[in-house]
């Protein structure tokens, strides 16, 4: 197994990605290639205390950078030399089994979709990370790559959930729920609405578990292991999670900072602020996947540190055994609006 | 001032509004009509030791009662002799200052609109709870009651969530944002990039304090007075923030009861463990304004207890003082796309 690693994306690079990919490759055996400029690659390393290159750890020297400036959508072609392009290329032609990168998410999507293309048949791709819920999380597909979305768009997301469910997660027979406003097939906006019969039908066909509508708060709660949705409403959904929980965690560490008594209170409880810190921990999951991808693709949280980094390597690595892009390939018939149309006639 | 509570609204009925409506009597001296089977509210009052009707408080009869399974455009309609229809008729004709209700939000919206009938000019009434965010709370304006919105809903949401703000929360020059899933223009559906630049021009010629879009995290934390949205995003918004609220408390609750160590750590923490409960409470917020509704409508939560009810009565009386149903309408030429777009030429 080896794993590409974009040495120069995210606020912490070359640092993080490359402290991050080494502590992958030590921990879990897994070969890396890093790829970025070779002389920063380098630098980390010394400065990290190595004076060479780890066994099964290489380099790619790719000289150009993709800025945040960037035009997304072109940034991969007009720097042909940045770890990026050069990473996914990489990544297309076999040199490796997953890539895994901090930097731009829409620069990343584009570059991902027009250098290693979506599996065949899949309309989009889509951001699918997996949040905290009172489930053990669910996977949240799509959270931001797909503003604007037809009804086909949503019924291949909720397969390829299904399958990121089943296959990630381990959860046999996975709920999976359309994110709305309402129990009732008639609510939400039209997209919802048009969508709504089409996951009835998937799931009445046993293709996929669809349970229904399921709204925000009995989605945050762990009423599905899927969350299906358009970019917008996804993202949303993601961001209110990701700031309430901020929110809250700064008032819970104010009042353990108020006297003697609730600091020493504090002590008490640490272990269990640490769970609580790592359950809610963007870290410990890694980064998120560009599902539809025909390769494994992660896209890390732009703040990672190298622990991020390392758990995203981990990510890459189960992706790529999990058989996950297979299913998808082999029942991709199945996720064809034209396919459910006609099975409904 | 008199303020009318539909005493059978909401699933602790009629015990929780008749007594929540009591209690505000009591607390605030504000006159009360409860609306509603008589025998029921009686036997309330009743069995909460009470042998008469206090000072300031009467009975307004109505035979019949909306229920969860009734169709909520229609319900005020069919059942004309309900506690709804029967409290927004005396509403509308001047027999009270507000109106406080825990029943079906579809129903009220919809009686309210036309029994009490909107502001004229406003196209559409808006649910507009106060979230708490990391500024003190936030006007979320809409939350539901319009899933499909053209831009001039979102304009005139704008204006009449920074009246809000400014005199029902006293912030003085209230920000106002576009909720998004990006700071650019360009960000969003369709609808979002359409109001934008309305928002921006009325922004510039200082009608509203427009400080552009405002991502879900950066709203929770605080970064806005006033949250503007179609009633789908704002419902998943909320919903989110409520959902990840109670499952994290759940899961902060659970540190605590660990063992003896952090049973004594939750002693030492109290006070600001129930200062924190109380700010997450739905129940000391009252409810959420019918905003652009003529008259002061309050919806209150279906699980209510007596305490939510009182302070739902205390927001319409706030509502009802505020002076902001009389700026909506000063100032409704502003609020109207025709105008933005004339001025824009």
């Amino acid at each position: 197994m080896k794993i590409i690693v974009d040495a120069m994306g995210g606020d912490n690079a070359p640092k993080a990605p490359v402290l991050g990919a080494l502590q992958a490759n030590e921990k879990y055996g897994v070969d890396i290639i890093l790829v970025g400029r070779g002389e920063d690659i380098l630098k980390v390393l010394q400065e990290s205390g190595r004076q060479e290159l780890p066994k099964g750890v290489e380099i790619a020297h790719a000289s150009e950078v993709v800025e945040i400036c960037d035009d997304p959508a072109n940034a991969f072609r007009r720097k042909k030399d940045s770890s990026l392009t050069v990473g996914l290329n990489l990544l297309r032609d076999g040199q490796g089994d997953g890539f895994v990168s901090a930097g731009s998410t829409g620069a990343l999507l584009s570059a991902a979709t027009l250098i290693t293309k979506r599996i065949k048949g899949i309309r989009r791709a889509a951001l699918a990370p997996v949040v905290p819920t009172g489930n053990g999380g669910a996977v949240l597909i799509d959270c931001g790559a797909n503003v604007k979305c037809p009804a086909e768009y949503l019924l291949q997301f909720a397969y390829m959930g299904s399958y990121y469910a089943q296959k990630m997660l381990g959860r046999e027979n996975p709920k999976v729920g359309l994110l709305n406003i309402g129990a009732e097939p008639s609510k939400g906006t039209d997209l919802q609405v048009e969508v709504y019969p089409l996951l009835e039908q998937a799931g009445r066909e046993g293709r996929i578990n669809f349970v229904g509508n399921v709204e925000a708060r009995e989605a945050v709660e762990g009423a599905v292991d899927v969350i299906v949705s358009d970019g917008y409403a996804g993202n949303i959904f993601l961001k209110t999670m990701e700031g309430t929980g901020l929110f809250l965690a700064r008032e819970i560490k104010k009042i353990f900072l108020k006297n003697i008594f609730t600091k020493l209170a504090a002590v008490l409880v640490s272990g269990g602020l640490k769970d609580f810190k790592k359950m809610m921990s963007s870290s410990e999951i890694g980064g998120t996947a560009l599902v539809g991808i025909s390769k494994p693709v992660i896209k890390a949280h732009g703040s990672s540190d190298a622990y991020a980094i390392q758990n995203a390597v981990r990510q890459a690595m189960e992706y790529s055994r999990s058989g996950m892009i297979e299913s998808v390939s082999e029942h991709i018939d199945l996720m064809r609006l034209d396919f459910s149309e006609k099975n409904q006639e």
